[in-house]
This record gives structure tokens, C-alpha cells and sequence, in this order.
């Protein structure tokens, strides 16, 4: 008799665990079958700004593999619009309930839980949070209803974005394209935190440059409302009037069943996972829902990024298929486009070294992306922290305008590698003229860094 | 009384060990004084055929510092066009030559001594290679003196460029943007022979799409002229009319002057050096005249690139400034463009692999810049050669059309640090839609790798 695998949740890491243990166990060992409270599987959460923007197409576009992909070329059954309302580990079944169907109680037994259901978005208890034309920005399926309001009948003309994260940035930016007056309120010093403050300073010049009020340091107490939907954000400096309201204020993980299911919990409130991504006798967990470890300080963090979900389910996948595979943890590399900038960070901010009990010197540098005298040069600002005596690499970050996010990558896998900043003085880099001046910007700033140590 | 430091080559590696030294010991404790033939210094000679094209402006544009720069802002005596012709190292004293003074002899006394003479283009012996129109490009005068025939009297239709490595493809490119009809001649199987010939396949089509005539497999027998210039170059198949000749034959070490006064040279022809760039009792030898070790075979190289050579030069400045820094050997890494193609290189081809004795398996993915819905995706692709058994990353290529030359710099990191390509699945890279696809084309090929091994 063949063994069940029951995933929960069809996006990134649910289906890249059910895709990799199908590459390694035929339909006649394993049955799959996938629960998905969505419209869609295997999409591209990230994309979404870029739709809603109207730079990329979408939903279609932004799927990855669809149900009928999974049904016709893994053998892989997708119930979508099921959501999974219990786990019972005693029993090996989950409870799901058939969204489109009122609410049908549906059963399923499983040998193997692959439990994958992704991040909520944090929604505080504001006053009038609920009211329509407020939105969160997390599954397909926000993306889509952010659209429908921007092209229905309230004709929205401004907008404010509540936090300036990632999802702030992106999405104040798309809606500055799709016309709206645009305000993105702050409650740290400046956006985009996920940088240190004098980065992030850069980020909020060119967030200006493109015309959005940035504020900062301002906290929103609630919003009001008129015929049923928002019409004025509430802070602690005034009122902002708003047809449309994005929160962007960051996820958590979506561990609730599987707690109450018994499977651990972490610090971050994520579910617990071994490296194999085994999170109890024949259950494992991944993706947006999960804590990992941050490589540098040893600690538990929740990163949610579909890199990550993409991995970690692969590596479930794989297991679950009778092969090895690990998933070690996390740096906190991650990339975003704001405006006209590029934006790039890896390993720890000042503020993470510091409470990591780090003691650091950081290094900022000037530079271009390309040769000075090569058409198309462009500025490129970059910082390195440094662990103080061993001069270990402990965070990079970089801001630039053309081909400089990518270049993080070199500076994620020196730091994978705990390279000290001296001896990446000695790196061996591509060099040509359209791509980089002859002491790339990474060896300035690793000399620099020397120096300050 | 202060100490004298002479240098030999006033381009990037002397010039930058002469900075360096500077840096650290003021005009009253070292007095400086460079030697240089030509009428540049400090120039970027990878920018030659962005010039020669008209991408970019010439000659100055290309010279980082110039004399004038070097005397006020760093007290250095740069002597142009004066070829050293001797070095007495019992005396302590080299001998020059002022060549815009009918060869007056000048002799000047040193404590330290930097040999930093450079690469000479390789010429064969052939029948007519010295006519006029035949150019080799490895200084800025070469360049300009291609420029001028390009602009003279004989307005140049027809270009024959002989080999095609860096300079030949490069030089191809600015003939063809000049308006010439170019046929580039090439005795392997495939021009752009720094990768392996599935990858320098790619270029070729790239290059006939430019409309550029790649004959390959055919060797140069000699030329023939005509009203004392060229007008025919001869082949093993025939003969090619053309007006003007580049040489991209590669280049050598010019380290006879070197060898002359007994500093010792090596295999390659470069002098040897330890790893702080001492070549001798007070004397120092930076650049491309010197031989340095390949980290992955142990083997000494010749490797002429501008990177390399202001490393070896900021080396030996530091140290002679009292300082202690090191240079300890190369990987391999190159990017170039060519046509709408970033080609890019690092580690051991499939051919250097197998002559240093490794066993190896090779990985091809086809991958994009983007994520596959964003606008401007272009293709991508990557191999990699890993040692069986270990595992370990001996060798990366890849060709693209946007954003991919300096992707090569995260394998370099990989390579330089003895990653396995394993361990590469898992690392942390950057991902966001506008700048990689959700599985970074790096993890694909690891992975590809993985299954290979």
C-alpha cells in the first residue's frame, strides 16, 4: 500500500517539498494531496508590487506551476479553496474545510504532514482596520483585491502605506505609477529599516525623488471611515486622508494549527524544525511558517522569503523521498528595488551585531558600478561590519542604481564562509570597464574596512 | 639622508606601489622617481577598444592619474618616455634612455627598486607583420596609433583581427562599430578560448550576429603589403584583403631587462616573486611582467589584468612603506563583453582541470537574469566544473545578455573559499524579481552539479 503525504499550503514551500519528494517516490509509493485556502499555488508573493504596479502581468503570470500542472505532470492532487482548520497527530488526518462549498468538512488520513502554511500579515487593533480599503499585502489573492479596489468604482486617489519595509517600499512605489498621491508613514527614523538608518536615508532621497511623502518617526493610532470604507488614516502628528490603505507591516508565521496540534513553537513563533526540516515523527515544516537560525549569532530568526520556502522544501522534499538533504539557516541576504535604487543587505545591521554581543567597526565607501569614463556609470554606496580583532565580515550592505544589488551575493558568500576582511582584499573579481572599475567596489570597501579596524 | 625608490613602468602596478609607498612615507624619508617609455601613465588599457569603438573618449579619459597628479598631489618624479635599458643592481642605479632627447643616457641611483615593465604583445615572425597598418594593442599609444590610421589618409574599410582571445574579440567589436567590414581569424576550434568551447560557441554567434566573419581553425601565415602597408593577411585557407591588422595574439611577460641584471624569471617567462612581491634584495616586481600562482593548481601563471596588477602594486607599496601586506595568487576570475554578450570566467576550464590532474564533472543550466514574468529578462548560462569525489567548485562560466558578467564574482568567492557544490545549493543570495528568478541561476547550476556528481 502506497504511503499519503498531505501538504498544507500550495505556495513556494509546500509544493517544491510535494514536486521533490515526487521526483524520488512515483504515484504508485505516494500519494499526494495538497490543501490551499487560496486561489493559486506556487506563486510569485514578491511579484506582487510589480502587478498591482502594473510593470508585470499577473495573476496568471506570476504562477509558477498551476493546479492542473501538479495534477497532469507530478500526480500531485491540489484542493484549492480547502483550508485545513485541524491536525490531529493521533489520528494522522487533517481537517479541511471546502471554502467554495459551504464550508464542507473534508478528512484526509496522511502518513507524511508537510506543513506549509506560509505567514499572516500583522494587522494591529486599530480602530477601523477592518474597514474596506485596507489591505494587506501577502497572498495572490490581497493582490488581486488591491486591484480590483484601484480599478473599481471608488476611483482612489490617495494612498497611504503604513510601514516601510519591503512590502511598504514596493508597494508605495506602485501605486506612485498607478497615479496616487502617495504617503508611506514610518514609525522608525527612516524606511526602509531592514538597512541600517544612514543607508536607509539614501532610500528615502530617491523615495522623495519620486514624489511620495515620506514620514517618519509618526504613528498611526487608527483610521476613519465613510460608507463602509476608509477615508482618513489616524497618527500621533495629525490626519492623512486615504481611499486606499496598504499595511506594510511585516508577517508572522502562520503557526497557529500547528501548534494547537501540539508541534513545537519557537522564540519567533514559528514552527520548530530539525535540519532535515523535520518537525516531528513524520512531519515536516517549511517555508513562511518556520523559524530558522541565523548563521552568524546562533539565534532563532523568522525570515520570510521565497528563497528560503523554495529551499526548504526542496530539502523536505528530498527527504521525505529517502534521500538527505539539510538546510543549514540564514545570513539575511535580500534585495529590493525602491525607485531608482537598488537596495542590498547581508548578515547583520549595526543593531543586530550589537544585541548579538558583537563588537564591530563599519566601513562606508563611495564608488561606481562601472569604469568612471564607461558610458552609464552610476554612483554605488557600500558598507561592511566588521567583528572587531578578528576583522571577521559580519553584515554588508549596498545601495546603488544599476547593477549593484546583485553584487551582494559576492559579499553573502564571504560571509558564508566567515572571511575576514583582510583577505578580501585579495579576492579575485571580475574586472572590465562596463562592469566594474579596477579596484571593484567590494575590495574598496573591504581596504577601507581594514583600515578602520 | 632619504632613501631612493625608482620604478620601473609608470602604469598601473608601479604607479601603485609608488602611491602606496608614498602613503606611508612622506618626500623627506623617500624620494621617488618613475621611469616610463610611453606618454601615459596610469591608464586603463582594457578601455582601449571602448575608445578605439567611440564608446568612450581617449586618451586622457582613460588615465587615472597623470604626471602632473603624481608630482603635486603625491611628490612623485614621473619621467615619460624614458625606457630604462639597464639595471645594475651591484651599483644600485638603473640606466634610461630619453627618447624624445635623441636616447640621452640618464642614470639614477635607488635603494628600492619596482619593476613594473609591463606585457609586450606576442609577434610572430611572419612575412610582413611589420608593416604599417599592422597594430598590436597593449598600451595607450598603440591605441592611439590604431586611431590615427583609422582617421588617416588611407580610410580603412577592410579589418583582419588575428586570434580570438580578450583583446581580439573586443577589438572586433569597435572595428565593426567603426563602420569596418572585420573578419576575425582564430586557429582554435572557437574564438574566446578563456572558456570552454560550448561556452565560446555562444560568443561566436553573438559576434556573426554583429555581422563579424569568425574564421576559426585557420592559421596566419603572413601578410602582404603594398605601398608599404598592409593589404593582404595569407592563411592556411587563403587570403584575407585588409587594410588594417590587429594582433590579439595575447601577450607576454617583458621581463629581459629584469633578467638581464639576473632578477630571476620563471616558466611563464614572469619574474618570480614571494608573496609580498619581493623579487630580490630591495627590489620589487608588480604586474604584468611577473608570474603569479594559480590557487586551485598550485602552478605558476601569467595572468596580465589590471586588477592584478594594482593589487601587486598596492602590496608592494605598503610594503616598502614599512607596511606588511601579501599577494597571494590568482583564480582565474575574467568578465569581458562581447557584442551583447557578458562573458565571464573564473576558476579552470575544462582542458586547465585536466592538465592539473583532476578528475571533474561539468553542469550546463539555462537560466535568466530575472524572475521569468519581469520585464527585460534576458537568458543565462552557467557551468560548472567540480572535482568528483569532493565536490569541491574548479571552474565557472557563464554567458548572458543582462546582469551577468559580475554574477561570476559569487562564484569566485565560492571557489576561492573551497566550497563544495553541495554546500553552494544552500547558500543565501539575494532574490527579488527584478534581479534573479526565485531559484538563483547560481543554486540551479550547484544543484545540476550535485546531481552530476
Amino acid at each position: 500500500m502506497s504511503e499519503r503525504l498531505v501538504v498544507i499550503g500550495g505556495d513556494a514551500g509546500g509544493m517544491s517539498a510535494a514536486s521533490q519528494a515526487r521526483r524520488r517516490r512515483g504515484p504508485d509509493e505516494l500519494e499526494i494531496v495538497a490543501f490551499e485556502r487560496g486561489h493559486f499555488t506556487s506563486y510569485s508573493a514578491c511579484g506582487i508590487p510589480y502587478w498591482v504596479g502594473g510593470i508585470v502581468d499577473g495573476p496568471d503570470h506570476l504562477v509558477a506551476r498551476d493546479p492542473a500542472t501538479f495534477r497532469d505532470q507530478f500526480a500531485i492532487d491540489v484542493r484549492l479553496r480547502h483550508e485545513v482548520v485541524a491536525i490531529d497527530l493521533d489520528r494522522r488526518e487533517v481537517v479541511a474545510r471546502a471554502l467554495d462549498e459551504g464550508g464542507r468538512e473534508v478528512r484526509h488520513g496522511f502518513d507524511q504532514l508537510v506543513y506549509a502554511a506560509g505567514a499572516l500579515p500583522l494587522t494591529p487593533d486599530w480602530p477601523g482596520v477592518d474597514a474596506a480599503g485596507v489591505f494587506g499585502v501577502q497572498t495572490l489573492d490581497d493582490g488581486a483585491a488591491v486591484r480590483r479596489w484601484l480599478d473599481g468604482e471608488v476611483k482612489p486617489r490617495r494612498a497611504v502605506v503604513v510601514g516601510g519595509g519591503y512590502i511598504g517600499v514596493e508597494m508605495a512605489e506602485a501605486l506612485v505609477r498607478r497615479g496616487l498621491a502617495v504617503t508611506l508613514v514610518e514609525r522608525d527614523a527612516q524606511p526602509m529599516s531592514t538597512v541600517d538608518p544612514d543607508m536607509g536615508s539614501l532610500v528615502r532621497s530617491a523615495m522623495e525623488g519620486m514624489g511620495i511623502e515620506v514620514r517618519t518617526g509618526e504613528q498611526v493610532l487608527g483610521m476613519e471611515y465613510a460608507d463602509g470604507r476608509v477615508s482618513t488614516v489616524v497618527t500621533d502628528r495629525g490626519e492623512l486622508p486615504a481611499d486606499i490603505v496598504v499595511l506594510g507591516l511585516g508577517v508572522r508565521p502562520n503557526a497557529r494549527l500547528a501548534a494547537d496540534a501540539g508541534i513545537p513553537t519557537g522564540t519567533t513563533g514559528g514552527v520548530v524544525t530539525d535540519l532535515m526540516m523535520r518537525a516531528g515523527d513524520g512531519v515536516w515544516a517549511v517555508g513562511d511558517c518556520v523559524e530558522t537560525v541565523h548563521l552568524l549569532t546562533g539565534k532563532p530568526v523568522h525570515i520570510p522569503l521565497g528563497t528560503h520556502a523554495n529551499k526548504q522544501g526542496r530539502v523536505a522534499g528530498i527527504n521525505i523521498g529517502g534521500g538527505y538533504a539539510t538546510f543549514p539557516g540564514v545570513i539575511g541576504t535580500a534585495v529590493t528595488k525602491v525607485c531608482d535604487l537598488e537596495v542590498a543587505r547581508t548578515g547583520l545591521r549595526e543593531r543586530d551585531a550589537a544585541t548579538a554581543g558583537f563588537a564591530f567597526v563599519t566601513a562606508r565607501i563611495e564608488s561606481t558600478n562601472r569604469a568612471g569614463y564607461f558610458p552609464g556609470t552610476k554612483p554605488m554606496t557600500i558598507k561592511l561590519i566588521a567583528e572587531r580583532g578578528t576583522g571577521r565580515l559580519l553584515g554588508a550592505q549596498i545601495i546603488g542604481r544599476s547593477e549593484a544589488a546583485k553584487r551582494i551575493d559576492a559579499l553573502a558568500v564571504a560571509l558564508w564562509n566567515g572571511m575576514t576582511v583582510e583577505e578580501m582584499t585579495q579576492l579575485d573579481l571580475g574586472y572590465a570597464p562596463p562592469y566594474a572599475p579596477v579596484w571593484d567596489p567590494i575590495l574598496v570597501a573591504a581596504r577601507k574596512a581594514v583600515e578602520a579596524l
